[in-house]
């Protein structure tokens, strides 16, 4: 058989100016990786529009979806403040304006505030000339993050930037590998826990041995996952550091957990700051019959939920069609 | 070929009355786990020689080598105390009796008394009529270790029970793999700080963000050792949370450790309670040059000092024929 004839065609040089992306909901902390663990959940998300301007700023043309009391400053803005040091560091000439499509509650506990920053950056840098690696975005979204919570901390953007299980430190993002059979199910309480306000919640010091506590659980986890272990990760998969001090902000948190631990979970704790509450379980029929018992345990409050079930190794962001339409120059 | 002739001969049970076994050095906290990672280093040892009496009791015959200022009433000795906790849980009617030959100095902070607690644990197990496992006899070197210092730790009776590098949480002992060639240099330099005073540097308060950075220290750690990736050690490897405050009791400690970090330490730190400071190389010759120029740092204030270096992943305990030899009924 002959080859088939090439045809290279020459087009000129493209520049695209306007592109979109989504980024999911995330559990932080996973109950012993305060502030440095996290994973993505499919099924809620937050996108955003970048557009690429000539003016050298960056602004936000409209908050849409589920929350609009955002504010519109892009340097209040998680979004906007990644932007805006996206631009200073790599001294470029233009500017961008977003949309954010909300799609994930503020003061749940999903990281809707890190989303809507990783979505923006993750649009932006396909605009870039030289688009940067996922990891090289993380410095500018920990910027953003820090508009919304008042602290660098990665457990959100880490894992919406690389996908899946991630160990976010201060300055390196490392994936953990997670068995993909395994779920969780997270249920979002209809009530607004501030980040702010969860953070509060543990000012004061800590002793030695809580640490030590702790840090061994998280250990367990680690060596769960790494191993592909469920029975580590049950051992190890209690949170004695945080949740105590969160727990009384969680309306009926200790049967909420119950009823989770009632269904197999191999651990439950509140996610991120609160006031939602996920499990780990190594059945997703599991995950949905927690889902639904930990439902019911808010409905005994009067708090109706929302429940996600999802695989613990959830999707990074990504690029998607805009809804309008890609512009190109 | 004809297989040889299979001859059986039937034995009379022989019972072993006596048994030697011998534990080797350990490096606890490894700089990140405070008080549940260690792992072994050979060249240094105690041996303990157990024999089986018929009175109901534990008893210590003599306690020889680099230490015999020890207690010798069983229950305030690791060893003895050990082995008591170990004849009341098994309802074992005969007693035991020990001979101590310490090869590890006391106050080290390479877990002398942790490896005399856990020889004899090793070497009487093997005059049980069923013998337990390793991680079966953790909890009662759990109780030896107490007796010397106060706390329920395994960093040190851990990894001597598994071997190599081990994570030993309150109910459970894990060894974590590392790469066969990566050594340790462990330098002692010859002057006690006790256990029980490197303790009460550690009292007081903590912060909730030192907390993060240390955990996120030990998971790069770990994650760095089950990836085969010393570069995730090298940025892990960093004690933000007890090696400050222990510091000031180890002399000359931040030349000791630059020594080490000079020779392309992966990370340097206090062992154990100290006074003792380790560091955890890549190569073999980079630990052999490592230790001779720590030594140096230890002489710049007047201390001398012995060095080891060895594979991170030490031995195990384990029985050895007794210098006098075995007896058996």
């Amino acid at each position: 058989m002959n080859a088939p004839l090439a045809v290279k065609v020459t087009m000129p040089p493209q520049r695209l100016l306007s592109a979109c992306a989504v980024a999911y909901a995330s559990v932080g902390n996973v109950g012993v990786g305060f502030d440095i663990l996290g994973h993505c959940v499919a099924g809620a998300s937050d996108q955003v529009e970048v557009h690429r301007i000539d003016t050298p700023t960056v602004r936000i043309a409209a908050i849409k979806g589920c929350v609009e009391v955002l504010p519109m400053d892009a340097a209040q803005n998680t979004a906007g403040a990644a932007l805006m040091a996206l631009r200073k560091a790599l001294g470029l000439q233009h500017g961008f304006e977003l949309t954010l499509h909300k799609g994930i509650a503020l003061g749940s506990g999903m990281g809707g505030s890190a989303a809507s920053c990783v979505a923006a950056l993750v649009a932006a840098n396909a605009l870039l000339e030289r688009p940067l690696s996922r990891e090289s975005l993380y410095g500018f979204a920990l910027e953003g993050e820090a508009v919304a919570s008042g602290g660098r901390h990665g457990d959100n953007v880490g894992p919406m930037l690389l996908g899946g299980l991630v160990l976010a430190t201060r300055d390196r993002l490392l994936r953990i590998p997670v068995p993909p059979t395994w779920h969780c199910a997270l249920v979002h309480p209809h009530v607004v826990l501030e980040t702010r306000k969860a953070r509060a919640a543990l000012a004061g010091d800590y002793a030695l041995s809580e640490f030590v506590a702790q840090s061994a659980n998280l250990a367990l986890v680690l060596a769960g996952c790494w191993q592909n272990d469920a029975e580590l990760v049950r051992e190890g998969l209690k949170d004695v550091l945080v949740e105590p001090r969160r727990a009384p902000l969680v309306p009926n948190f200790a049967r909420v957990k119950q009823a989770a631990m009632d269904h197999n979970a191999l651990g439950a704790s509140i996610s991120g700051g609160g006031p939602s509450v996920f499990g780990w379980f190594e059945h997703h029929a599991d995950a949905e019959a927690a889902a639904h018992a930990m439902r019911s345990a808010f409905n005994e409050v009067g708090l109706d939920s929302d429940t996600l079930v999802a695989p613990v190794e959830g999707p990074a962001a990504q690029l998607i069609p805009c809804i309008e339409g890609e512009r190109q120059a």
